[in-house]
C-alpha cells in the first residue's frame, strides 16, 4: 500500500458545494502517478521518455460521504490483479481527519505502446511494483 | 434517449495525446444537464433554486476506443433504473462520424437535499422525465 | 465580431460559489476555438493537420464583476492587432441577461509551427480572418 | 518570498503538447493556498470558516517558455502592493531544473465578504503576511 495525501483544492468543488465527482479521477491518477515515483523517471519518465502508458479500459467508483473544501484526502492505493499486459488498481480514499471512506475506487488499465497506440507488456520494474503492492486473496473486506 | 453532439475541447487531452479519462465524467455531467433542459430553469433552476440536486453514489465507465482533439462524442442518455430517491443515468458515448463506441457509462444518483444534504423523493417533472427515458427491460444489448 | 453564448457549467464555480477566475481563461480559448470556425478543419485542423498552433505569450483580464452557475457569458471576439506572426484578441465576456461586463480579456499569441516549436508566418486564410475582424482605430471604449 | 515546487500533472497539457495557459492561473492559485498556509487554518480557513475572500480584479500574465509534462515549476511568491482592501501578488514560475522563467504573472485581489459579497478590510494576520513578502521598491528587475 502506498500512500498520498491530497488536501482539496479551492476549485474543486461544484455549484452543490461538494467536491465534483469527476474530481476523483483526477485523484486516482494523481495517486498513481504517486505510485510510481519510486520507478527511475517516474510515471513521467514512462511516458515522456520509454512512450509506454497506462490508458484506462474501466473504472468502478463507489462514492460513500461527500468532500469538502478544507479537507484532505488520505489515498491508499493497492493493486488487486497483475497480468502481463494489464492491471487492476485500488483506490481507498478517506478523510484523513477521521479515516471515514469517501470513496472506493477501481481503475483497470492496459499497458499499451503510446506510439503505436496499442497493448505491450509491461516493463519489468513496473511489474515488480505492482507485484509488491498486489492485495491479499481473497481482497480483505474494507 | 436524448443526444448530445460533443466536440472535444483543446485542452481536454493529456500528456499522452488522447482525451483525460477524468474528462469523460464531465461528459457524463453535461449530458446529465442537457438531460434536464426541458425542466423549467433546467439543471441549474434544480441546483439553485429548488437547491435539489443529484450526487452521484456509483459510477461505472467501459473505454472502448480512444478520442482525439478534432473529434465529436455523440452522447446518447438514457435511464436504466428509476426509483423515488434515486436513478441510473446510462451514457452510450460514440464517435459522432463513425458511431463507434468510445465509452459506455453508468451513473446512479441520489436525489438529495442539498442545504440539509440528505436525500429526499424527486420533484415530479423529473420523475416524469426520468420515466419518459427509461430503457426496454431487458436492456437491448448494446 | 463574433459571438459565443456559453452558459456556465456546474463544476466551473468555486469554493466562494462564484466561477473560478482561471475558468476565463478556458472560456477566452473557447471563443477563439469559435472565431476559426469558419476556418477549413477549424482549429482542430490547424493544430492537428497543419501543426501550426497559437500559443499566449501575453494574457491580461480585468474582472468587472462575479459569475455563477445559472449564468451564460455571452463572448465577443474582434482582434486589436494583427502582424505577420502575431495577432492581439480582444474578448468582452458579457452576462448574456443583462449585457453586463463580466471581465474584459487580452490575449496575445505568436502563430507557432509545432513541430518546430518557433514562430512562423500565419497561413492566409487565418490572416484574413483575424483582419476582418480588427477593431476600428483608436478602438471604442466599452 | 514564499516558494511552492510544482510538478506538471499528465493532464495538465494540451493538444500542443505543452501546458495549457489556463493551466498557470491555476497554479497562481495554488501558490497563493500555499502563501496562506501560514495563517491559522490556512487558505481553506478564511473561506470557509471567516467567510472572507480574495476575488480576483485583475490578473496580467507574461509567458516565456513552454512547460511540459516531466517538468516541476518552482513558483516564487511576493506582493507588489498591499493596500487595506486590496493585494498584489507576484508569482515568478520557473523551471525547477534550469531556473529559466517560465511564467511572470501579476495577481490583484480585493479582500472580500463572501456572504455580502462586497470588500471589506483585510484581518490583521493576513495583512502582516502580505506586508512580510512585500518587494522591495522599486521593483527589482527580473
Amino acid at each position: 500500500m502506498i500512500v498520498l495525501d491530497r488536501p482539496i483544492k479551492f476549485e474543486e468543488v461544484d455549484a452543490a458545494g461538494i467536491v465534483f465527482f469527476a474530481r476523483f479521477v483526477n485523484y486516482a491518477h494523481e495517486a498513481m502517478e504517486h505510485f510510481f515515483a519510486g520507478i527511475e523517471g517516474g510515471y513521467a519518465g514512462l511516458i515522456m521518455n520509454k512512450r509506454v502508458g497506462f490508458p484506462a479500459v474501466h473504472v468502478e467508483v463507489s462514492f460513500a460521504s461527500p468532500v469538502r473544501y478544507g479537507d484532505t484526502l488520505r489515498i491508499e492505493t493497492t493493486t488487486r490483479k497483475v497480468g502481463t499486459r494489464s492491471a487492476v488498481f485500488h483506490y481507498r480514499m478517506r478523510d484523513a481527519k477521521t479515516g471515514a471512506l469517501a470513496a472506493d475506487f477501481k481503475h483497470t488499465v492496459v499497458i499499451s505502446d503510446l506510439v503505436a497506440m496499442r497493448s505491450c507488456d509491461m516493463p519489468a520494474d513496473v511489474r515488480a511494483l505492482l507485484l509488491a503492492h498486489l492485495e491479499a486473496d481473497p481482497p480483505t473486506p474494507q
